[in-house]
C-alpha cells in the first residue's frame, strides 16, 4: 500500500530539482547588482574605463557570493550523494538550508557595502553559522533514521561531520578577528572560501580544512 | 500508435519538473524585498543595528511565506507520489496551482504592509484557499480518472482529501478571527503553518491536522 | 565513436529541462508586474479595496499571460513527446520558439497598457505568430529527418501540422478584428485562449480547435 | 565504501541541472531590459510606433545575448556529451563557466549602450575569452583524469579543442578590428555569432568554424 509522503527515492530526486534550481537564481541574481554605468555620465574611453574600475567592489561581491554557494552547493551536494531516500522532515532541513541560501545575496551585499562594520561581519557570519547547523541537522537526522546509502561506512560519516565543523571553526575564527579589524575579518573569510573551493591537493592545507 | 498529449509518465515528470522550477524561483524572490539599508542613512554600529532591526517585519513576511511554500510543496509531492500520469487536464489543474503559488509573494506583501487590515487578511486567505481548492480538484480528477499508482487504496486516498479538507477549516478560522482582530487571525494562521511545516509527531496534532 | 553534439536522446533531454526552465520564470515573473498599493494612500479598509479593484487589469494581464504560457507549454510539449532524439538544429529552433516566449511577458504587457491601440495588437499577435512558426519549424525539421518517435504515423504528423495552423488562423482572425475594434480583438483572443487551454470535451469545439 | 563527492555519473547530473537554470533564467532576464514605453508619453498609432522603433536597439542586444547564449549552450553540452562522470573540480569549472555566463547579460548591455566605445568591446571580448578558456579548461582536466566517455577518441577530443580555439581566434579578429572602428568590430562579431548558432552546411564555412 502506497501512503503520501513517504521516505522515498523520488522525494530526493525532487529535493534535487529545487536545490539546483535556487543555486541557479541565486548565482544569476547576485549578477544584477552590477549595473552598467549610465551613458550620461560618460564621454570618453577614459570615463568610461574609470566608470568600470569603480565597480570593481561590485565584482569583488559577486566573486565572494559566487565561492560561498560554490562551497555550499558542493556541501549539499556531498550530503545527498550519501543519502539514499528523504522523507519529509529530511526535505523541510533541506529548505531550511535553501531559505539561508536564498538569504546570502542580502548578506553579501550588506557587507560589501559596509565593510568597515563589525554588524555586517557579524550577519555575514551568522548566515555561514546557519547554514552548517541546517546541514549539520539533516546530515544528523539521516544518519539517524537510517537514510544513509549502502556502503556508508562509520568512517565516512564522521567525515562528513568533521568538515563542517572544521569549516565552521575557520569562520568562527575569522568572525572573531572583527575584534581587531572588519576587513582583516573579510580578508580571513575570503582566504578560507578560496581555499575551499578550489580544493587544493596539498597535504597540509587538507589535513586542515579536512 | 502515439498521439500528441496522450496521458503519459513523461509528462508527470514535466509536471515536477516546472513545479520546482516556480518553488525554486517564488523561494528566491520573496527575498529580494528584503533591502540593505543605505549607507548614507548610517554612520555607526549603532545605526546599523537600528537599520537592521528595522527590517524585522521583512525577516518575519520571509519565513511567513517560506512555511506556506514549504507546505504547499509537499502538499503536492504528496499527491504527485500517488500519481502514475498524468493527461493534459490534470496538467491544467497543477499550472493553476502554480499560477496561485506564484502569487503569494503578492499576498504575503499585502499582509505584511496592511497587517493592521481585515481586507489583507482575506485575500491572503482566499489564496490559501484556491491553493487548498486547485490541488482538491486535481487529486479528484486524478482519482476519477484512474491516474493514480498501484498500491493507492481508498483509505489513502481519503487521507489526502481530508488532509487537504483539515488544513482549509483551520485557515477558514483563522479567517474569520478576524472579526475579533486582524492581527489575532495573522497568529493563528502562522500557528497552523508552523504545525504544518515541522509535521510534529504528537498524536493530539496529528489528529488534528491529519 | 563519439562525434561532439550527435543527435541523441540527452540533447532532447536538456531541451526539456530548458524549456521547463524558461516556463517557471516567466509564469513567476509576470506577477511580478502586481504591485502591492502603498501604504501612505491607504488609510481605511473602503481605501484598500479601491487600491486593490484598480488592480483588476493587472490580475486581467497575469490570467491572459498564464493561458498564453499554458498553450504554448503544451504545444511544446505535444510535439517533443512525439520526438526520440535531438540534435543541434533542431535545440536551436526551440531556442528560438524559447526567444519568443520570454518576449511574451513584454507583449503582454504591452497589450494590457495600450489595450485601445491597434499597434499593441499587432505586435501581441505577432509574438504568437513567432511562436506558431518556431513550433511549425522544429516539427517539419524533426519529421524530416526522421527524428520522430517509433509509432508516430502519417495521420498524427498531419493532426500536429494542423492544430498549429488552426490556432494560427484563429489567431489571424482575431487580429484582424481590430480593423473594427482594438478591444473586440483582444476580447476574441482571449476566447480563443480560454477553449484552447481548458480543451473541452464538446465535440463541435474540438471540430475546430483540432 | 562509498566517499563523498567521489567522481560520478550523478555528480554530472547536478552540473547538467544547475547549468540549463543558469541558461535558462539568463535567457529571460535578458529580455526585462526590454521596457514598455510609458503611457503618458504616447496618444497616437504614430507616437506608439516611434517608441516601440525606439526599442530596436534593445531587440538587437537581446538577439545577441540570445545567440551568445546559445554557442555556449551547445558548447557546455558538446562537452558534456563526451564526458562520463565528473568529480568536484571538474564541476568547480563548470561553475566557473556559469559565473561568466552570469555576466554575460552585464557585457551585452554595456556593448549596447557603449556601442562607439573600443572599451565595451574589449570587455564583451574579455568575457567571451573567459568562457572559453573555462571551456578550454575542464576539457582539458576531464581528459587528463579519465573522465571521458567511452568511444571518444583522440580525433574527437582534438575536435573539441580545435573547435574552442577556431572561435577564439575568430572574436580575437574581431576584437582587434576595433582599432579600425568599434562598430565595424560588433558587427563582425555578430556575423560569427550567427554562423555558428545557425551552424551552416556549406563545407567552406564548416572548414573555417570547425
Amino acid at each position: 500500500m502506497k501512503r503520501p509522503l513517504e521516505p522515498s527515492a523520488e522525494s530526493r530526486g525532487r529535493i534535487v530539482g529545487i536545490t539546483d534550481g535556487v543555486f541557479a537564481i541565486a548565482l544569476t541574481l547576485i549578477v544584477l547588482e552590477i549595473r552598467v554605468p549610465s551613458h550620461e555620465a560618460v564621454h570618453s574611453e577614459g570615463e568610461l574605463l574609470s566608470a568600470i574600475l569603480a565597480l570593481a567592489p561590485r565584482f569583488l561581491t559577486y566573486a565572494l557570493s559566487f565561492l560561498t554557494l560554490t562551497i555550499f552547493w558542493f556541501g549539499q551536494q556531498a550530503q545527498h550523494g550519501l543519502i539514499a531516500k528523504s522523507d519529509r522532515r529530511l526535505a523541510t532541513l533541506n529548505l531550511c538550508f535553501l531559505a539561508f541560501i536564498a538569504l546570502l545575496p542580502f548578506s553579501t551585499d550588506l557587507l560589501a557595502d559596509f565593510l568597515e562594520f563589525r554588524l555586517a561581519v557579524l550577519v555575514y557570519w551568522l548566515n555561514l553559522l546557519m547554514l552548517g547547523l541546517t546541514l549539520l541537522a539533516s546530515w544528523r537526522y539521516a544518519e539517524k533514521n537510517g537514510f544513509l546509502a549502502e556502503g556508508v561506512d562509520a568512517q565516512t560519516t564522521r567525515t562528513v561531520y568533521l568538515r563542517i565543523v572544521k569549516a565552521q571553526i575557520l569562520w568562527a575564527i575569522s568572525a572573531a578577528l572583527c575584534l581587531i579589524s572588519p576587513l582583516l575579518s573579510v580578508g580571513f573569510i575570503l582566504v578560507v572560501q578560496l581555499v575551499y573551493a578550489t580544493a587544493p591537493r596539498s597535504s597540509l592545507l587538507r589535513h586542515i580544512v579536512g
